[in-house]
This record gives structure tokens, C-alpha cells and sequence, in this order.
């Protein structure tokens, strides 16, 4: 039995990087839950950053991010960077989170957070919703050595742990159990 | 110790709702990793859908689609929905699901998907890295009765069980422990 809500934007559940800008004693960083890929030749990302963040004016004045993905034991730091601007706290102090260089572009990334991507701004939208759009060229990614696959190509999500937020809920949690691999385990229902 | 990857796109984790359009015998649906929150007033969704897709010839003659949120039991009939093509293969008959009606839309919602959003297109970009992207204003959202905040005004993903996508892994995943309440735990690292 279905009940009627009123419209509602909840998706579920969503990733919960922290969004860096600035260069030096500047930089500072946003968790961000409204994000998703945007492409794969070239790797791009999609991000909602509201116009009033601190952070989206650093993005502006330097036309570069990195988006760090925290492992799931450091949702105090991200929900810290999501409950003070940057504008009168300093985060990074705060937060104890480390920063290491990028390798292309200026704003560096979050040494605890053990998959990162280095982005270009490459566009913007202003939604007919309101929002502000802001699209991510992936210049460089990197990751922590023992949240690597067995190849060495990629994280394992087995082996990052990687936070989880519940929007509608306003929650953090854990990734759970193993299911099985996609674009295979439905073939069993494919009829010819 | 970082290594570098190369540019990537990975978000970790993402959701996968099945986003389905069309009407009567037509209705077909797609499963989208690519989907995040757009907007809040109104609320709204952005998705990636490749102009390939079956699924996109739908919306793009309606102009409206609903967005289904599976719980985990489902990972393979949402696996199946990815596979293959609604060009080819009745999805709806194959999977086993059960369509129901909207109630502002003209495509149906997903019966066995406790959360469901239905959507009217609002606008498209083709972005500069190759993707396209579509927003849905969201008109109503609907939730299974048994998957309800004791409030009954929006799911629980503690009830809900919702499927979780690895996007590098391409894995499915249950959401696990819960860890703490979002804009409120990080208050602890705040200095004045």
C-alpha cells in the first residue's frame, strides 16, 4: 500500500564527498551529498553548490576543486564541514584533517579520505529548480594503497569503508553487505 | 600513501533507481546510477541518460518518467533492467515487477519499489564533456506504508533496505550499520 508524500527530493542513498577549494592557509572544504559522475570520456562530475557557500566562491576565483571521498569512521569531521561556513571557522584546523598536494591543480586534497579526484570547473547551470550546477572535469584521481584493487587500478569499496548518507533521514551510515556483481547477476532473467 | 590512477569518475556509493517512462504496453525502464538531488523548491532530480537509451526515446516523446528506488531483494531484476535494451526485450514482463498507476503522470510507478518520485522534464543539457543530462521536477512522491518515518512523512532507509551501487566495484551492496544523525554530530568538532 503506497502512501501519497507531496513532492519530495530525497535520492537514496547518496555519496557525501568532501568538496575542497583555495590554495594555502585558504582552503577549505564542503560536504556535498548532491553529486554524481558526468562523464567518462573525459571522467567528469556534477555537483550542487549553492551559491551562498564559502566554498563555491573559492571554486569561482580559482576554477578548481578536489572531491575526497572520507572513509565511514570520520562522519564527525564531514558533518562538521557541513554545519560551519568557511567563512568564520577554519576547517581544516578544526577538523584535524591533513592536506596533502594535488598533482594538477591548485586546491590541495584530503590525505584521510582515501579516494580523490582532482577537477577543472568546466561549466555551470542555473536550473530551472533553482539550483546551481557545477560540472567537474577529472584532470587526476588517486587513492589510498590498501583501499586498492587487487589490480591496483581502482578502490575497493570492500576495503575503503566508505561513508554513506541517508538524505531524507539525515543520516550517516556504513555500506552493508556484499550483494553481487552488476551487468552479470540479471542475465539470469534475460529470455530470448 | 596515495597512488595515482589516472582521471576517473567514480562516486562512492551511488544509488540505482529504475527510472521508467512510457505508457501502457510502451512502459519501460532503465536502471540510472547517474542521479542526484537538483532542487528543493521545487523538488527536483538530475540524471544522466545516454540518448541511446530506450528509455530516453520515452521521456523525450512524453516528457515525464517516474524514478523507483528498489530495496536490496531486488538487485537482480534492477541488474536486468541495465542488461538489455526495452527495444528488444519487454522489461516489465521479464522482471517480474508490478506497474502501478500514477497520479500525475502518465507513466507508471514500480509497485515492488517502496519510493517513488514522479517526474516532469524540465530541462536537458548536453554537457561539455559528452553526457546529457536531464532534470525532473518532481510533482509527487510516493512511499510503500510499511517503509515510513513514524511520522508517516517520508521512507526510513532503516525500513526501506535500499539497493546500493559500487560504481568502480560494479557491485551491489545493502546499507549497513547506521553511525549518527547528520547536522548535529559534527557540532563536537566546532570552535567559537
Amino acid at each position: 500500500m503506497k502512501r501519497t508524500l507531496g513532492p519530495q527530493n530525497s535520492v537514496h542513498p547518496t555519496p557525501i564527498p568532501l568538496v575542497m577549494s583555495g590554495v594555502g592557509e585558504e582552503a577549505s572544504m564542503l560536504a556535498v551529498a548532491w553529486v554524481m559522475p558526468a562523464g567518462s570520456k573525459p571522467p567528469a562530475l556534477a555537483l550542487i553548490i549553492g551559491k551562498r557557500h564559502h566554498t563555491w566562491d573559492l571554486i569561482e576565483r580559482c576554477g578548481e576543486f578536489t572531491v575526497n571521498f572520507a572513509p565511514a569512521r570520520l562522519y564527525r569531521e564531514v558533518d562538521y564541514c557541513g554545519v560551519v561556513s568557511g567563512r568564520d571557522h577554519d576547517k581544516v584546523a578544526d577538523s584535524g584533517l591533513t592536506l596533502v598536494e594535488s598533482s594538477v591543480v591548485a586546491p590541495p586534497m584530503i590525505a584521510e579520505c582515501p579516494y580523490n579526484h582532482e577537477c577543472r570547473l568546466v561549466a555551470e547551470y542555473e536550473l530551472p529548480t533553482g539550483s546551481h550546477m557545477v560540472i567537474g572535469e577529472v584532470v587526476q584521481s588517486h587513492a589510498n594503497e590498501d583501499t586498492l584493487n587487487a589490480e591496483g587500478t581502482r578502490v575497493d569499496v570492500a576495503h575503503m569503508d566508505p561513508l554513506v548518507y541517508a538524505t531524507g533521514n539525515r543520516e550517516y551510515y556504513r555500506l552493508g553487505e556484499r550483494l553481487d556483481a552488476a551487468y552479470s547477476c540479471g542475465k539470469a532473467l534475460v529470455k530470448e
